[in-house]
């Protein structure tokens, strides 16, 4: 990586272990049998280590839906043309989109970056324009030095407006026809593991159309083999201008102790790559749901992440984590607003 | 039971197959992959055929609590003293308890049914009093002919309530020491199964509570072997003024076509006396979660339940059944405003 990558080497910030001990003290007063609240108690524990305070809260969340083409689409890997990056993002500026209409619901902020659609956009997305896609990574890296660097520095300045706006908590989402082969490649360099087991239908491919998939990542992998040193190799190689600038932004939320919700199949796959960026990372992290792309046991596996939701979604677009967060919403009001046992008058165990 | 429960035999509504089926028609013409949302589409087009609309909605949630006391718990089943259940309803009363945050924070209109608590409560609650408590069924029938009438039809009044408040959506909750061991007792006497099976931890018994639990199930029910007909007498034998009252909400629910949202344990066990009075009910039901009170598993598979969460959650209340509520409402955001594949102008697959 470049000079202008070094940001990713700037400290992480500590969880404030005082914080996330009183949530647990208080939890343990509140009148009901000690964790019966299950995760939603596990929940209100983690933010108060997160936001350094005993009663946390969960008002203001901030969406950012990053969107690229793929070269590795001209293989025939997806069963939507790649024409549908460009008409998503259209979609999610009109607010027509599963995640622009979860944004609303949520009372999110919500924003889509545009970092190399085949096709040109104007107008609702914030422009960070790097090329018309990725190089199809069968024969050439997937980016070049600069654009790995610009995109992960994207995905780091939309963690930057999202603390501007005191946003607590971050969702990255995606969008880009060809996307799931490219974080199924990435994924099999880094675990390591065979494309058969990553590569899975994303949009609705076939049963045929998957082997096709697995075949097309097997090569690429031949292809680049014995260049794939690190993860940031890996991921200029393999990866794509939005699963790098997810990879940024991960990073940057525990740099500057901003929890993030981790989505589906593409997110995980970029957490692993920030995981392997800057290992600590992933204790700002929450895992929001397990999707039905078969690949996303294996990334969950590799992060010892056990996620909130399993509803068989995969949409993308951060629709998963977006799913999750009234139970964020609901583990907070529980923690803040539920009498103790002593303020309650009532009787504590036997 | 006496001619006062006649009512249960009434018709069940049937649901609008033409609703669900318009509503599942128009989640394939959303901009996403067809079934990309899972669970959420599924919950869309369910509550379409509930509601007869190709649009639901889910505003207005109706909560009810039903509280009882249990003369088992003279036998040392609970890990709490059996003064807490009258504690827990001032606690309901006040605003204090898991399930009145969450019906706080869900706009759900909550009330409290008090069928018979061990110490008299007045005030904040729905006075249908039916005694101190059931009988032990160590020895006795938990509650006579008359009581259990009168708590089946406690469960019908709290419907006729919810959908005189046009309430787009049922929850059930519970609250009585001891009845963790009815539920166990019932399910136990219906599956059948055995005690050392359905017996788990409850409030937060021991593994020697758990194993003493399991004992006194097993001489109730060679106690009561032979008397135990059908649902209506293992219930009135084995149950609880709660539990009778959840069954007949249940089954009012399936007959005035409101949709009731099933929580844990003791709730699936009042679901499955429901199912065995009036086979049919359970289309108009939706499983939210999965105890971690061991048993539910087992009545869950009855039932052939798959819950939406599974949070390690088991506290009862109807906490589990609210947790999930959001769910149901961005199912119907989505489903209601999502732009369709022609009124964004994306493509369809290839």
């Amino acid at each position: 990586m470049t000079a202008d990558s070094r940001w990713l080497e700037d400290d992480l910030r500590p969880i404030d272990t005082r914080a996330a001990e009183a949530a647990r003290a208080r939890q343990d007063t509140l009148t009901k049998p000690r964790g019966s609240l299950g995760d939603l108690e596990m929940l209100a524990i983690r933010l108060a280590g997160w936001q350094r305070s005993e009663r946390p809260g969960m008002e203001r969340v901030h969406i950012t839906v990053f969107a690229g083409d793929h070269g590795i689409a001209a293989e025939g890997v997806s069963a939507f043309p790649q024409a549908v990056t460009t008409e998503m993002l259209r979609n999610f500026a009109r607010g027509g989109a599963a995640i622009s209409v979860l944004a609303r619901s949520l009372g999110a902020t919500f924003e889509v970056v545009n970092l190399g659609t085949v096709s040109p956009i104007t107008g609702g997305v914030h422009d960070r324009w790097l090329g018309a896609g990725t190089e199809s990574f069968m024969r050439h890296a997937a980016m070049s030095e600069v654009q790995l660097t610009a995109a992960l520095d994207a995905g780091r300045q939309s963690v930057e407006r999202a603390i501007a706006m005191e946003a607590q908590l971050y969702i990255g989402g995606e969008i880009g026809i060809g996307n799931t082969t490219a974080a199924a490649a990435l994924a099999c360099a880094l675990l390591p593991a065979e494309p058969e087991v990553l590569a899975g239908p994303g949009t609705g491919l076939d049963a045929a159309g998957v082997v096709h998939k697995a075949a097309v990542i097997r090569r690429a992998l031949e292809h680049h083999a014995g260049a794939l040193g690190g993860a940031a190799e890996v991921l200029r190689r393999l990866g794509g201008f939005e699963i790098a600038a997810l990879a940024g932004a991960y990073v940057r939320c525990a740099q500057a102790g901003l929890p993030a919700m981790i989505d589906g199949f593409i997110a995980t796959a970029a957490a692993l790559i920030a995981a392997r960026l800057r290992p600590g990372v992933e204790s700002w992290w929450l895992f929001s749901h397990r999707s039905r792309e078969p690949g996303h046991a294996a990334l969950l596996a590799a992060l010892q992440a056990r996620p909130l939701l399993d509803l068989g979604m995969r949409l993308g677009e951060g629709s998963g984590a977006a799913a999750a967060v009234p139970l964020l919403r609901l583990a907070c009001e529980l923690h803040g607003r539920m009498a103790t046992f002593a303020q309650a008058g009532v009787s504590e165990r036997i």
